[in-house]
């Protein structure tokens, strides 16, 4: 090793040994001790950062139940010289600039391997049940603009792999170390997306051995549906940061701002707070109207309206950290004061969000869960007035709701804000109207996290197909319709984890009326 | 017109007006006539906020210098029926998932249209010199996902083109409606990355026409070099909000804290004071040793470290608005006073950047920019007796400083913060180590702007190469040197735009050691 390797070694384990120990002392609320001379007149709110420790045995565990699930399905793997194999992401180029954008790494590659890094590869030997990680051999150039080249035991150590080499030395590794026969690779489709995996591995000599690209994703779909409990523990840190933060964007937000100071607080709060670099999605912050755009936000509608006394406000935000994601939504109004119909409407969509999260638990059908919250708000309207001419099982039968909620109940979370496996291998989508928006169609198990999401909008382009239906306008009161055109709507959406017997609701937020006025009442 | 899209007209305009009013009367400071009793009580940084109003004609007018710049060349054009016509950019999927990258406009369309929205195209008619628009034409389930679709003459009136279409009509209006008979497409290279055109246009129906693919992007490439008033007044409004957010930072920072706590104010700081919702570029953010990473911050080293009392901390950040960057370094002792070493590197680089502001004006070439600062650096370095055993014109020959300051003086900046036309087409790049990396090899004219930031570093991989050439190493003292090794580095970068008679430095921070230190003291 040369010397300046080794110091820099060296200097990597001292740092990370003070890290580790302001990490503690923070903890336990004795940083004081450390540097109070420096900080002590120096009052600051991110001073409260909270860093959450990622324990890499993490993906250590997630390799071992993915190879074990994997031969208990192909037991014949078995017996051949076999390798899981799977490539990471590169950084993609903004156009032909020199500019990328940010980087972020592949979900099924940072499920198994927790690797920040991009162009690196891994596999996992299912005779030894080794963890071999691959990494670009870096130049001289690259460590003139991005710093010191790490070295191999560094990776070695920090990921928890047993062992390192670098990425054009694979063919040889697998031929002559591994003597590897036959690599399962990564190949299916996202069933949100419609997309197919883009990262499938491919490398010079990859024609020397047996290539199966069918068996593997289905496998690791099942593995990430179903959350192993150091999972968890990190989803409910990055709730309980996207929480904190939208409750700080509830308390800061009056007339007068714009809609992105929601986007802008929220990011700072959970960036500041507890380290979260990215947001798992583009920020919904819609006042009034938009908030009938599911996804507003976006470029052409990027978060830039006003926000006007008498408006309600959604905000559908959540951060990721290590990849894993939180996805909240608070409404609220602008001014802090629900209106009797902006209550009214919010107070159906909680009813449903609180009934289903009531009914959960392992066994019961997500189909159902939807079914139900759609009833329940169904339910609602009838009885203040927006529905009318009939029961509520003619409006379920007629789905009347799903004029106004045209979206799924919630989707599996995890390293995706869509999480895959919603739908399992060979089940055809529900064309129903009320159905055919669902992104899970799933019994519920243990230690599966999903969101509850019910809402209730009002959207020109659904109430223009629902008015002109005659069967679906004589259920619809016009009158108190109007009220409410151009007005917006209300979504709820926390994320849960089904448990034993029921959920855990990870997500910590005012929800009913009385809870957000009074958070929303400064001094 | 359907009487939802008039309504939504009509709202749309009122609201504009609203938002316009509300713009005046904040500028005025007379914001607490309007809703005075809704935020008596309320006050908050971000209550102060600036919008800066893009003005659309700023395109009309960088179209028709365009046109006129590719007359002057291409006189023949004139003769024919042709157009110029360029592509937008598309929003990119993140791996196979249905998340995608944060939308980035491509620069060569935004110069000319500034169009936000993805999927458009557009044309400039050389006969009649209009401009015309295309549009996506959006789906129903489009609607509901992102909202209202906006009509065509929405378009026009915003954007400030002659005429509106749909994307997929486009062989048709070209063939029937403007009769073209030849394209002038984008097509070139990128000198920063050496990547080419990734938009270049093509649809159904190209087939019909003469396609010349070279003509245009040198033509504009050149316009992009010389900024118009209206640019500069967009690149100003940025830099001020940037210097400002910088000085935030200043402020905020103290040991204890992570080098990420810069990276998150800024953005918050740019995004709620200014509406910048994203960055040029990726924060650097680099304490200590990081420093010397010319662009740290990267996937692999987040700006994740502590800041610790008596490491200098480089912070290079720049806000973007509208596709307009800023770029912008600071460099400050975490603890807030310089140490004499700290202050000594300071100094010399400080001396550089005073120098080449001071010398800059028309006619002045960037190489002898850049020598300047090398060799101001390397007169200060030997007088204080970190180089040794020679002339400054010895060293100068030897290109001592090169192996400190690897990289080039600056860059122009502009729609990209590594903006185009640095390099004259035909332009052979230098293969002298100090001139290697330049970016620019201009002579400089009035409105071109670009970037001053010298810096000097402690590059292990560099000092590695120097001092292993004895030839290098003799003018190193190698003492003195040791005091500096893993200690990082300066860099002190402004904004500035060559006027008549000199520069404008639109970068306002505080940059001496006694402005910076009273800016860190804080009550």
């Amino acid at each position: 090793m040369r010397p300046v390797v080794k110091t820099v070694l060296v200097a990597t384990a001292a740092k990370a040994l003070v890290v580790a120990v302001v990490y503690l002392l923070r903890k336990h609320g004795l940083l004081h001790i450390f540097n109070a001379s420096k900080r002590a007149a120096l009052p600051d709110p991110s001073d409260d950062y909270e860093l959450f420790p990622i324990d890499f045995s993490m993906h250590v565990q997630i390799r071992q139940n993915a190879v074990q699930k994997f031969l208990q399905t192909h037991p014949e793997a078995k017996s051949h010289r076999s390798v899981l194999l799977l490539h990471g992401g590169s950084e993609v180029d903004r156009y032909d600039t020199d500019i990328q954008y940010n980087f972020h790494q592949e979900s099924f590659f940072q499920y198994l391997f927790g690797v920040r890094e991009p162009d690196c590869a891994g596999l996992v030997d299912l005779t030894t049940r080794k963890a071999v990680l691959f990494v670009p051999r870096l130049s001289d150039e690259w460590e003139l603009w991005c710093g010191d080249r790490k070295p191999l035991a560094y990776f070695k150590a920090h990921y928890k792999v047993d062992e390192v080499y670098y990425v054009d030395e694979m063919a040889a590794v697998l031929e002559s170390k591994l003597e590897a026969k036959k690599l399962f690779v990564l190949h299916g489709k996202n069933t949100d997306s419609g997309l197919e995996t883009t990262t499938t591995s491919t490398f010079g000599g990859i024609e020397k051995f047996e290539v199966d690209k069918a068996a593997l994703h289905p496998v690791l779909v099942e593995c990430r549906v179903i959350k192993t409990e150091k999972e968890l523990e990190l989803l409910r840190f990055v709730n309980k940061l996207s929480s904190r933060a939208h409750i700080n964007v509830m308390k800061n937000i009056r007339p007068g701002k714009m809609e992105f100071h929601a986007e802008s607080d929220f990011l700072h709060y959970v960036y500041s707070n507890g380290g979260a670099r990215f947001h798992a999605y583009t920020c919904i912050c819609g006042s009034g109207h938009n908030a009938s755009a599911q996804h507003y936000g976006h470029a052409g509608a990027p978060n830039d309206k006003l926000l006007e006394d008498g408006d309600l406000f959604l905000n559908d935000m959540g951060g990721e950290l290590h990849g894993y994601t939180s996805d909240i939504t608070c409404t609220f109004p602008v001014n802090g004061v629900f209106s009797a119909d902006q209550r009214m409407v919010y107070e159906g969509v909680l009813k449903a969000h609180d009934a289903v999260i009531a009914s959960m638990r392992p066994g019961v059908s997500w189909v159902d869960m939807h079914i139900l919250a759609n009833r329940v708000m169904t339910e609602h309207m009838l009885d203040r007035g927006l529905l009318k001419n009939g029961t509520v099982d003619e409006m379920m039968e007629h789905e009347i709701s799903s004029y106004f909620t045209p979206c799924g109940l919630g989707h599996f979370m995890g390293l995706d804000v869509h999480d895959v496996g919603g739908f399992p291998v060979g089940h055809v989508r529900s064309t129903k109207r009320g159905l055919r928006k669902l992104r899970c169609v799933r019994n519920l198990q243990k230690n599966m996290v999903i969101t509850v999401e019910p809402g209730w909008y009002f959207i020109e382009a659904q109430l223009r197909i629902a008015l002109a239906n005659p069967t679906v306008a004589v259920y619809i009161n016009q009158d108190a319709l109007a009220r409410f055109r151009g007005t917006g709507g209300v979504r709820i959406e926390s994320d849960v984890v089904v448990t034993a017997t029921g959920v855990e609701n990870m997500t910590q937020v005012p929800r009913t009326v009385v809870e957000i006025e009074a958070t929303m009442k400064r001094k």
